[in-house]
Protein backbone atom coordinates (compact mmCIF):
# COMPACT_ATOMS: atom_id res chain seq x y z
CA UNK A 1 0.00 0.00 0.00
CA UNK A 2 3.14 2.24 0.24
CA UNK A 3 3.11 3.36 -3.05
CA UNK A 4 0.58 5.44 -4.37
CA UNK A 5 -1.51 3.95 -7.01
CA UNK A 6 -0.86 5.52 -10.98
CA UNK A 7 -3.22 7.16 -13.53
CA UNK A 8 -4.70 4.13 -15.89
CA UNK A 9 -2.78 2.94 -18.68
CA UNK A 10 -4.44 0.66 -21.07
CA UNK A 11 -1.15 -2.08 -20.97
CA UNK A 12 -1.27 -1.80 -17.32
CA UNK A 13 -2.00 -5.09 -14.90
CA UNK A 14 -4.26 -3.43 -12.85
CA UNK A 15 -7.49 -0.60 -13.31
CA UNK A 16 -9.70 0.78 -10.63
CA UNK A 17 -13.57 0.31 -9.63
CA UNK A 18 -14.63 4.16 -8.98
CA UNK A 19 -17.17 5.24 -6.69
CA UNK A 20 -19.11 3.14 -3.54
CA UNK A 21 -20.93 0.85 -5.47
CA UNK A 22 -18.47 -0.20 -8.32
CA UNK A 23 -16.32 -0.93 -5.27
CA UNK A 24 -18.26 -3.03 -3.47
CA UNK A 25 -19.43 -4.87 -6.62
CA UNK A 26 -15.66 -5.72 -7.36
CA UNK A 27 -15.34 -6.92 -3.45
CA UNK A 28 -18.51 -8.81 -3.54
CA UNK A 29 -18.10 -10.16 -7.10
CA UNK A 30 -14.51 -10.84 -7.64
CA UNK A 31 -13.02 -10.45 -4.03
CA UNK A 32 -9.80 -12.38 -5.14
CA UNK A 33 -9.19 -9.47 -8.21
CA UNK A 34 -8.87 -6.78 -5.12
CA UNK A 35 -5.29 -5.34 -4.77
CA UNK A 36 -6.39 -2.51 -2.52
CA UNK A 37 -9.18 -0.36 -1.35
CA UNK A 38 -9.16 3.35 -0.55
CA UNK A 39 -11.67 6.31 1.13
CA UNK A 40 -12.01 9.52 1.65
CA UNK A 41 -12.03 10.58 5.35
CA UNK A 42 -15.68 12.18 4.86
CA UNK A 43 -17.26 8.60 3.60
CA UNK A 44 -20.13 7.50 5.15
CA UNK A 45 -19.97 3.76 4.69
CA UNK A 46 -16.40 3.44 5.71
CA UNK A 47 -16.55 1.27 8.18
CA UNK A 48 -18.91 -1.00 6.54
CA UNK A 49 -16.30 -1.03 3.53
CA UNK A 50 -13.29 -1.69 6.48
CA UNK A 51 -15.08 -4.39 7.84
CA UNK A 52 -16.01 -5.94 4.36
CA UNK A 53 -12.30 -5.46 2.95
CA UNK A 54 -11.08 -7.26 6.76
CA UNK A 55 -12.83 -10.48 5.95
CA UNK A 56 -11.85 -10.85 2.31
CA UNK A 57 -8.18 -9.99 3.53
CA UNK A 58 -7.64 -6.82 1.16
CA UNK A 59 -6.26 -3.83 2.42
CA UNK A 60 -7.48 -1.09 2.96
CA UNK A 61 -6.99 2.74 3.56
CA UNK A 62 -8.25 5.94 4.34
CA UNK A 63 -6.15 8.28 1.44
CA UNK A 64 -7.89 11.18 -0.38
CA UNK A 65 -4.37 11.84 -2.13
CA UNK A 66 -4.63 8.25 -3.49
CA UNK A 67 -8.29 8.85 -4.71
CA UNK A 68 -7.15 12.06 -5.89
CA UNK A 69 -5.01 10.26 -7.86
CA UNK A 70 -6.71 7.36 -9.46
CA UNK A 71 -10.10 9.31 -10.31
CA UNK A 72 -8.26 12.70 -11.34
CA UNK A 73 -10.73 15.14 -11.67
CA UNK A 74 -14.33 13.65 -10.40
CA UNK A 75 -14.61 13.46 -6.76
CA UNK A 76 -14.90 9.86 -5.79
CA UNK A 77 -15.37 8.70 -1.90
CA UNK A 78 -14.33 5.22 -2.51
CA UNK A 79 -12.03 3.20 -5.07
CA UNK A 80 -10.95 -0.08 -5.44
CA UNK A 81 -7.52 -1.56 -7.24
CA UNK A 82 -7.93 -4.52 -9.01
CA UNK A 83 -5.86 -6.88 -11.05
CA UNK A 84 -7.44 -7.36 -14.52
CA UNK A 85 -8.39 -10.62 -15.77
CA UNK A 86 -9.15 -12.24 -19.22
CA UNK A 87 -12.59 -13.08 -19.83
CA UNK A 88 -13.93 -16.38 -20.93
CA UNK A 89 -17.15 -16.88 -22.60
CA UNK A 90 -19.23 -20.23 -21.64
CA UNK A 91 -20.50 -22.36 -24.77
CA UNK A 92 -23.57 -23.12 -23.93
CA UNK A 93 -25.38 -19.67 -23.50
CA UNK A 94 -26.58 -17.12 -25.38
CA UNK A 95 -23.77 -14.61 -25.85
CA UNK A 96 -23.62 -10.45 -26.89
CA UNK A 97 -21.14 -9.58 -29.63
CA UNK A 98 -19.64 -5.91 -30.20
CA UNK A 99 -18.02 -5.08 -33.06
CA UNK A 100 -15.54 -1.93 -32.33
CA UNK A 101 -17.34 -0.32 -30.07
CA UNK A 102 -16.23 2.94 -29.68
CA UNK A 103 -17.16 4.28 -26.54
CA UNK A 104 -16.27 3.47 -22.83
CA UNK A 105 -19.67 4.77 -21.06
CA UNK A 106 -21.66 2.59 -23.88
CA UNK A 107 -19.20 -0.03 -23.29
CA UNK A 108 -20.09 -0.27 -19.64
CA UNK A 109 -23.52 1.20 -19.85
CA UNK A 110 -24.52 -1.95 -22.14
CA UNK A 111 -22.80 -4.65 -19.45
CA UNK A 112 -24.96 -2.99 -16.93
CA UNK A 113 -28.06 -3.43 -19.40
CA UNK A 114 -26.81 -7.41 -20.74
CA UNK A 115 -26.43 -7.93 -16.66
CA UNK A 116 -30.18 -7.09 -16.25
CA UNK A 117 -31.71 -9.03 -18.84
CA UNK A 118 -29.69 -11.90 -17.83
CA UNK A 119 -27.08 -12.28 -20.47
CA UNK A 120 -23.74 -12.50 -18.74
CA UNK A 121 -21.25 -13.61 -21.88
CA UNK A 122 -20.04 -10.61 -23.76
CA UNK A 123 -17.75 -10.94 -26.82
CA UNK A 124 -15.33 -7.94 -28.16
CA UNK A 125 -14.69 -8.01 -31.35
CA UNK A 126 -11.56 -6.30 -32.89
CA UNK A 127 -9.83 -3.07 -31.76
CA UNK A 128 -13.09 -1.66 -29.69
CA UNK A 129 -13.25 0.42 -26.27
CA UNK A 130 -11.05 -0.58 -23.45
CA UNK A 131 -13.81 -2.31 -21.26
CA UNK A 132 -11.09 -2.15 -18.34
CA UNK A 133 -11.04 1.39 -18.49
CA UNK A 134 -12.38 2.97 -15.37
CA UNK A 135 -14.69 5.55 -17.02
CA UNK A 136 -16.29 2.04 -18.62
CA UNK A 137 -16.22 -0.25 -14.92
CA UNK A 138 -17.64 2.80 -13.49
CA UNK A 139 -20.77 3.26 -16.27
CA UNK A 140 -20.96 -0.45 -15.73
CA UNK A 141 -21.88 0.31 -11.99
CA UNK A 142 -19.77 -2.72 -11.61
CA UNK A 143 -21.84 -5.24 -13.98
CA UNK A 144 -18.10 -5.29 -15.62
CA UNK A 145 -17.81 -7.76 -12.73
CA UNK A 146 -20.28 -9.91 -13.61
CA UNK A 147 -20.52 -10.07 -16.97
CA UNK A 148 -17.75 -12.30 -18.60
CA UNK A 149 -16.26 -10.20 -21.32
CA UNK A 150 -13.62 -11.91 -23.81
CA UNK A 151 -11.73 -10.50 -26.88
CA UNK A 152 -10.76 -11.60 -30.38
CA UNK A 153 -9.27 -10.17 -32.74
CA UNK A 154 -12.08 -10.60 -35.84
CA UNK A 155 -15.27 -12.38 -36.41
CA UNK A 156 -13.79 -15.61 -37.62
CA UNK A 157 -11.69 -15.81 -34.58
CA UNK A 158 -14.35 -15.61 -32.34
CA UNK A 159 -16.60 -18.36 -34.44
CA UNK A 160 -13.66 -20.69 -34.29
CA UNK A 161 -14.01 -20.59 -30.42
CA UNK A 162 -17.89 -20.23 -30.36
CA UNK A 163 -19.67 -20.96 -33.39
CA UNK A 164 -20.61 -24.62 -33.41
CA UNK A 165 -24.46 -24.94 -33.02
CA UNK A 166 -24.95 -21.38 -32.49
CA UNK A 167 -27.36 -19.37 -34.77
CA UNK A 168 -25.50 -15.67 -35.71
CA UNK A 169 -28.09 -12.66 -35.58
CA UNK A 170 -26.40 -9.52 -37.26
CA UNK A 171 -28.21 -6.16 -36.37
CA UNK A 172 -27.97 -4.36 -39.75
CA UNK A 173 -29.56 -1.15 -40.89
CA UNK A 174 -29.86 -2.63 -44.29
CA UNK A 175 -30.63 -5.54 -42.48
CA UNK A 176 -33.01 -8.65 -43.85
CA UNK A 177 -36.06 -9.41 -41.02
CA UNK A 178 -37.67 -6.47 -39.28
CA UNK A 179 -37.71 -7.26 -35.88
CA UNK A 180 -40.87 -6.66 -34.69
CA UNK A 181 -42.02 -8.05 -30.90
CA UNK A 182 -44.07 -10.68 -32.80
CA UNK A 183 -41.69 -12.19 -34.84
CA UNK A 184 -38.52 -13.11 -32.73
CA UNK A 185 -37.09 -15.78 -34.12
CA UNK A 186 -37.16 -18.88 -31.89
CA UNK A 187 -33.36 -19.45 -31.06
CA UNK A 188 -31.97 -20.86 -27.78
CA UNK A 189 -28.20 -20.77 -28.50
CA UNK A 190 -27.64 -17.67 -30.03
CA UNK A 191 -25.17 -14.39 -30.27
CA UNK A 192 -26.33 -10.99 -30.77
CA UNK A 193 -24.03 -9.11 -33.13
CA UNK A 194 -23.97 -5.06 -33.14
CA UNK A 195 -21.67 -2.74 -34.86
CA UNK A 196 -19.92 0.62 -34.17
CA UNK A 197 -21.88 3.43 -32.81
CA UNK A 198 -21.13 5.63 -35.93
CA UNK A 199 -20.38 3.38 -38.56
CA UNK A 200 -22.62 -0.07 -37.35
CA UNK A 201 -21.68 -3.42 -38.67
CA UNK A 202 -19.24 -3.64 -41.94
CA UNK A 203 -21.36 -5.30 -45.00
CA UNK A 204 -19.69 -9.01 -44.99
CA UNK A 205 -21.61 -9.51 -41.98
CA UNK A 206 -24.58 -9.63 -43.92
CA UNK A 207 -22.97 -13.54 -44.39
CA UNK A 208 -22.05 -14.56 -40.93
CA UNK A 209 -26.05 -15.21 -40.06
CA UNK A 210 -29.79 -14.08 -40.47
CA UNK A 211 -29.41 -10.06 -40.41
CA UNK A 212 -32.08 -8.27 -38.40
CA UNK A 213 -33.47 -4.85 -38.39
CA UNK A 214 -35.08 -2.93 -35.70
CA UNK A 215 -37.93 -0.65 -37.40
CA UNK A 216 -37.01 3.32 -37.04
CA UNK A 217 -38.06 6.36 -38.05
CA UNK A 218 -36.43 8.33 -41.29
CA UNK A 219 -36.08 10.90 -38.97
CA UNK A 220 -33.19 9.93 -37.03
CA UNK A 221 -29.87 8.71 -38.36
CA UNK A 222 -30.28 5.47 -36.35
CA UNK A 223 -30.79 4.43 -32.90
CA UNK A 224 -28.07 4.90 -30.06
CA UNK A 225 -26.70 1.60 -30.07
CA UNK A 226 -27.00 1.24 -26.42
CA UNK A 227 -30.90 1.35 -27.40
CA UNK A 228 -30.34 -1.11 -30.01
CA UNK A 229 -28.92 -3.73 -27.62
CA UNK A 230 -31.07 -3.02 -25.05
CA UNK A 231 -33.99 -3.38 -27.53
CA UNK A 232 -32.60 -6.95 -29.23
CA UNK A 233 -31.44 -8.41 -25.70
CA UNK A 234 -35.13 -7.73 -24.33
CA UNK A 235 -36.92 -9.73 -27.02
CA UNK A 236 -34.44 -12.55 -27.06
CA UNK A 237 -34.89 -13.07 -23.69
CA UNK A 238 -38.35 -12.47 -23.07
CA UNK A 239 -39.37 -14.66 -25.84
CA UNK B 1 -24.53 39.56 -33.51
CA UNK B 2 -22.24 42.37 -32.47
CA UNK B 3 -22.62 41.48 -28.60
CA UNK B 4 -20.97 37.86 -27.93
CA UNK B 5 -23.52 35.16 -26.89
CA UNK B 6 -23.00 34.19 -23.08
CA UNK B 7 -22.70 31.20 -20.76
CA UNK B 8 -26.41 29.43 -20.51
CA UNK B 9 -28.49 29.88 -17.87
CA UNK B 10 -31.78 28.30 -17.58
CA UNK B 11 -33.78 31.71 -17.26
CA UNK B 12 -32.57 33.14 -20.14
CA UNK B 13 -34.54 33.66 -23.27
CA UNK B 14 -32.09 32.08 -25.76
CA UNK B 15 -30.33 28.69 -25.56
CA UNK B 16 -27.56 27.15 -27.80
CA UNK B 17 -27.41 23.94 -30.25
CA UNK B 18 -23.71 22.95 -30.28
CA UNK B 19 -21.88 21.26 -32.81
CA UNK B 20 -22.69 21.03 -36.56
CA UNK B 21 -25.22 18.39 -36.30
CA UNK B 22 -28.02 20.08 -33.93
CA UNK B 23 -27.07 23.18 -35.66
CA UNK B 24 -28.24 22.46 -39.13
CA UNK B 25 -31.46 20.36 -37.55
CA UNK B 26 -32.09 23.63 -35.53
CA UNK B 27 -31.73 25.49 -38.91
CA UNK B 28 -34.10 22.79 -40.77
CA UNK B 29 -36.51 21.98 -38.44
CA UNK B 30 -36.84 25.66 -36.76
CA UNK B 31 -35.70 28.09 -38.58
CA UNK B 32 -37.94 30.74 -37.01
CA UNK B 33 -36.41 30.11 -33.79
CA UNK B 34 -32.90 30.69 -34.87
CA UNK B 35 -31.31 33.45 -33.79
CA UNK B 36 -27.95 33.35 -35.26
CA UNK B 37 -25.07 31.06 -36.20
CA UNK B 38 -21.53 31.06 -35.63
CA UNK B 39 -18.69 28.29 -37.02
CA UNK B 40 -15.10 28.29 -36.35
CA UNK B 41 -12.24 29.04 -38.97
CA UNK B 42 -11.34 25.58 -39.41
CA UNK B 43 -15.06 23.89 -39.83
CA UNK B 44 -15.01 21.44 -43.30
CA UNK B 45 -18.70 22.54 -44.19
CA UNK B 46 -18.58 25.82 -43.92
CA UNK B 47 -20.12 26.83 -47.40
CA UNK B 48 -23.18 24.81 -46.62
CA UNK B 49 -23.74 26.39 -43.18
CA UNK B 50 -23.47 30.09 -44.43
CA UNK B 51 -25.63 29.15 -48.03
CA UNK B 52 -28.13 27.67 -45.38
CA UNK B 53 -28.32 30.39 -43.01
CA UNK B 54 -28.45 32.93 -46.27
CA UNK B 55 -31.41 31.43 -47.56
CA UNK B 56 -33.19 31.42 -44.04
CA UNK B 57 -32.23 34.91 -43.00
CA UNK B 58 -30.10 34.02 -40.29
CA UNK B 59 -27.37 35.54 -39.09
CA UNK B 60 -24.15 33.62 -39.90
CA UNK B 61 -20.60 34.32 -38.50
CA UNK B 62 -16.86 33.16 -38.42
CA UNK B 63 -16.17 33.15 -34.78
CA UNK B 64 -14.11 30.92 -32.87
CA UNK B 65 -14.59 33.50 -29.80
CA UNK B 66 -18.25 33.01 -29.76
CA UNK B 67 -18.07 29.59 -29.74
CA UNK B 68 -15.66 29.15 -26.96
CA UNK B 69 -17.78 31.50 -24.76
CA UNK B 70 -21.24 29.00 -25.77
CA UNK B 71 -19.49 25.47 -25.52
CA UNK B 72 -17.73 25.95 -22.17
CA UNK B 73 -14.69 24.06 -22.93
CA UNK B 74 -15.50 21.55 -25.50
CA UNK B 75 -14.43 21.76 -28.90
CA UNK B 76 -17.01 22.92 -31.14
CA UNK B 77 -17.09 23.72 -34.54
CA UNK B 78 -20.29 25.34 -35.02
CA UNK B 79 -23.26 26.54 -33.25
CA UNK B 80 -26.77 28.04 -33.31
CA UNK B 81 -28.04 30.33 -31.43
CA UNK B 82 -31.98 29.81 -30.75
CA UNK B 83 -34.78 31.26 -29.02
CA UNK B 84 -36.40 28.72 -26.69
CA UNK B 85 -40.15 28.28 -27.35
CA UNK B 86 -43.13 26.48 -24.92
CA UNK B 87 -43.88 23.09 -26.53
CA UNK B 88 -47.44 22.07 -27.29
CA UNK B 89 -48.30 18.60 -27.06
CA UNK B 90 -50.98 17.45 -29.58
CA UNK B 91 -54.24 16.08 -28.31
CA UNK B 92 -54.99 12.78 -30.29
CA UNK B 93 -51.53 11.00 -30.52
CA UNK B 94 -49.17 8.80 -28.17
CA UNK B 95 -47.21 10.63 -25.74
CA UNK B 96 -44.65 10.03 -23.05
CA UNK B 97 -44.13 11.34 -19.70
CA UNK B 98 -40.89 11.54 -17.76
CA UNK B 99 -41.03 12.61 -13.95
CA UNK B 100 -38.92 14.78 -12.67
CA UNK B 101 -35.84 13.23 -14.80
CA UNK B 102 -32.87 14.18 -13.17
CA UNK B 103 -29.90 13.85 -16.07
CA UNK B 104 -29.74 16.37 -19.09
CA UNK B 105 -28.11 13.81 -20.99
CA UNK B 106 -30.36 11.14 -20.58
CA UNK B 107 -33.23 13.09 -21.34
CA UNK B 108 -31.55 14.42 -24.55
CA UNK B 109 -30.80 10.92 -25.58
CA UNK B 110 -34.62 9.84 -24.70
CA UNK B 111 -35.89 12.59 -26.98
CA UNK B 112 -33.70 11.48 -29.72
CA UNK B 113 -35.34 7.29 -28.64
CA UNK B 114 -38.45 8.61 -29.16
CA UNK B 115 -38.09 10.26 -32.28
CA UNK B 116 -36.30 7.46 -33.60
CA UNK B 117 -39.96 5.36 -33.19
CA UNK B 118 -42.18 8.21 -34.05
CA UNK B 119 -43.18 9.19 -30.78
CA UNK B 120 -42.98 13.11 -31.14
CA UNK B 121 -44.93 14.37 -27.98
CA UNK B 122 -42.78 14.51 -24.46
CA UNK B 123 -44.83 15.47 -21.14
CA UNK B 124 -41.96 16.17 -18.55
CA UNK B 125 -43.81 15.99 -14.87
CA UNK B 126 -42.23 18.87 -11.88
CA UNK B 127 -39.38 20.17 -11.64
CA UNK B 128 -36.93 17.90 -14.14
CA UNK B 129 -33.67 18.68 -16.04
CA UNK B 130 -34.24 21.46 -17.98
CA UNK B 131 -34.92 20.28 -21.49
CA UNK B 132 -33.59 23.26 -23.64
CA UNK B 133 -30.03 23.23 -21.37
CA UNK B 134 -27.49 22.55 -24.56
CA UNK B 135 -26.19 19.67 -23.07
CA UNK B 136 -30.00 18.08 -23.06
CA UNK B 137 -30.13 19.45 -27.02
CA UNK B 138 -26.53 18.18 -27.90
CA UNK B 139 -27.26 15.13 -26.88
CA UNK B 140 -30.69 14.91 -28.56
CA UNK B 141 -28.41 15.31 -31.53
CA UNK B 142 -31.51 17.82 -32.60
CA UNK B 143 -34.48 15.55 -31.81
CA UNK B 144 -35.04 18.22 -29.52
CA UNK B 145 -36.06 20.07 -32.41
CA UNK B 146 -38.71 17.54 -33.73
CA UNK B 147 -39.92 16.25 -30.53
CA UNK B 148 -42.84 18.55 -28.89
CA UNK B 149 -41.52 19.10 -25.63
CA UNK B 150 -44.15 20.37 -22.75
CA UNK B 151 -43.86 20.74 -18.94
CA UNK B 152 -46.54 20.51 -16.73
CA UNK B 153 -46.07 21.13 -12.29
CA UNK B 154 -47.56 17.72 -11.36
CA UNK B 155 -49.50 14.76 -13.04
CA UNK B 156 -52.79 16.30 -12.41
CA UNK B 157 -52.23 18.98 -14.32
CA UNK B 158 -51.20 17.26 -17.34
CA UNK B 159 -54.24 15.04 -17.00
CA UNK B 160 -56.54 17.54 -16.60
CA UNK B 161 -54.59 18.87 -20.50
CA UNK B 162 -54.72 15.64 -21.74
CA UNK B 163 -56.04 12.40 -20.17
CA UNK B 164 -59.53 12.71 -21.39
CA UNK B 165 -59.41 9.48 -23.51
CA UNK B 166 -56.14 8.24 -22.98
CA UNK B 167 -55.01 5.11 -21.13
CA UNK B 168 -52.22 6.07 -18.80
CA UNK B 169 -49.22 3.08 -18.41
CA UNK B 170 -47.14 4.10 -15.26
CA UNK B 171 -43.80 2.21 -15.25
CA UNK B 172 -42.96 1.00 -12.00
CA UNK B 173 -40.76 -1.23 -10.33
CA UNK B 174 -43.15 -3.10 -7.93
CA UNK B 175 -45.65 -2.85 -11.19
CA UNK B 176 -48.64 -4.74 -11.57
CA UNK B 177 -48.04 -6.53 -15.37
CA UNK B 178 -44.88 -7.85 -16.71
CA UNK B 179 -44.73 -6.78 -19.55
CA UNK B 180 -43.30 -9.61 -22.57
CA UNK B 181 -43.50 -8.98 -26.28
CA UNK B 182 -46.56 -11.26 -26.06
CA UNK B 183 -48.20 -8.72 -23.88
CA UNK B 184 -48.18 -5.43 -24.84
CA UNK B 185 -51.66 -3.92 -24.16
CA UNK B 186 -53.78 -3.14 -27.51
CA UNK B 187 -53.88 0.86 -26.66
CA UNK B 188 -54.50 3.52 -29.41
CA UNK B 189 -54.38 6.55 -27.50
CA UNK B 190 -51.52 6.05 -24.38
CA UNK B 191 -49.07 7.86 -23.00
CA UNK B 192 -46.20 5.43 -21.17
CA UNK B 193 -45.52 7.40 -17.80
CA UNK B 194 -41.63 6.85 -16.32
CA UNK B 195 -40.07 8.04 -13.48
CA UNK B 196 -36.46 9.41 -11.99
CA UNK B 197 -33.27 7.81 -12.58
CA UNK B 198 -33.09 7.21 -9.02
CA UNK B 199 -36.33 7.09 -6.88
CA UNK B 200 -38.69 5.65 -10.08
CA UNK B 201 -42.41 7.01 -9.59
CA UNK B 202 -43.97 7.62 -6.54
CA UNK B 203 -46.23 5.46 -5.07
CA UNK B 204 -49.57 7.41 -5.95
CA UNK B 205 -48.65 7.07 -9.65
CA UNK B 206 -50.50 3.05 -9.05
CA UNK B 207 -53.81 4.98 -9.03
CA UNK B 208 -53.25 6.69 -12.16
CA UNK B 209 -53.83 3.69 -14.57
CA UNK B 210 -52.44 0.32 -15.32
CA UNK B 211 -48.85 -0.32 -14.26
CA UNK B 212 -46.07 -2.23 -16.14
CA UNK B 213 -43.08 -3.62 -15.06
CA UNK B 214 -40.60 -4.54 -17.55
CA UNK B 215 -38.59 -7.95 -16.16
CA UNK B 216 -34.96 -7.43 -15.01
CA UNK B 217 -32.34 -9.89 -13.63
CA UNK B 218 -32.00 -9.05 -9.41
CA UNK B 219 -28.37 -8.44 -10.55
CA UNK B 220 -29.02 -4.99 -10.88
CA UNK B 221 -30.72 -2.24 -9.07
CA UNK B 222 -32.67 -1.22 -12.48
CA UNK B 223 -32.83 -1.00 -15.66
CA UNK B 224 -31.12 2.37 -16.84
CA UNK B 225 -34.05 5.20 -17.37
CA UNK B 226 -33.03 5.32 -21.24
CA UNK B 227 -33.47 1.61 -21.81
CA UNK B 228 -36.94 1.29 -19.59
CA UNK B 229 -38.18 4.22 -22.26
CA UNK B 230 -36.65 2.11 -25.38
CA UNK B 231 -37.96 -0.83 -24.77
CA UNK B 232 -41.97 0.61 -23.52
CA UNK B 233 -42.19 2.99 -26.94
CA UNK B 234 -40.94 0.35 -29.11
CA UNK B 235 -43.22 -2.46 -27.80
CA UNK B 236 -45.78 -0.34 -27.95
CA UNK B 237 -44.83 1.50 -31.10
CA UNK B 238 -44.41 -2.49 -32.69
CA UNK B 239 -47.77 -3.74 -31.47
Amino acid sequence: MRELPKKYKKDAPCSYALGPFPTFELLRRRPGQAVAVYYREDFRDQDKLSALCQDLGVPCACSGKALERISQKEICYAAGVFQKYPGRLRTDVPHVALVHPGDMGNLGAIQRTLLGFGIRDLAIIGNGADHWNPKAVRASMGAAFQVETQTFPDFPAYLAAYGPGREIFPFMLDGGAVLTPQAVPPAKLYTLVFGNEATGLPPEYQNYGKTLFIPQSPDVDSLNLAVAVAIGVYLFTNS
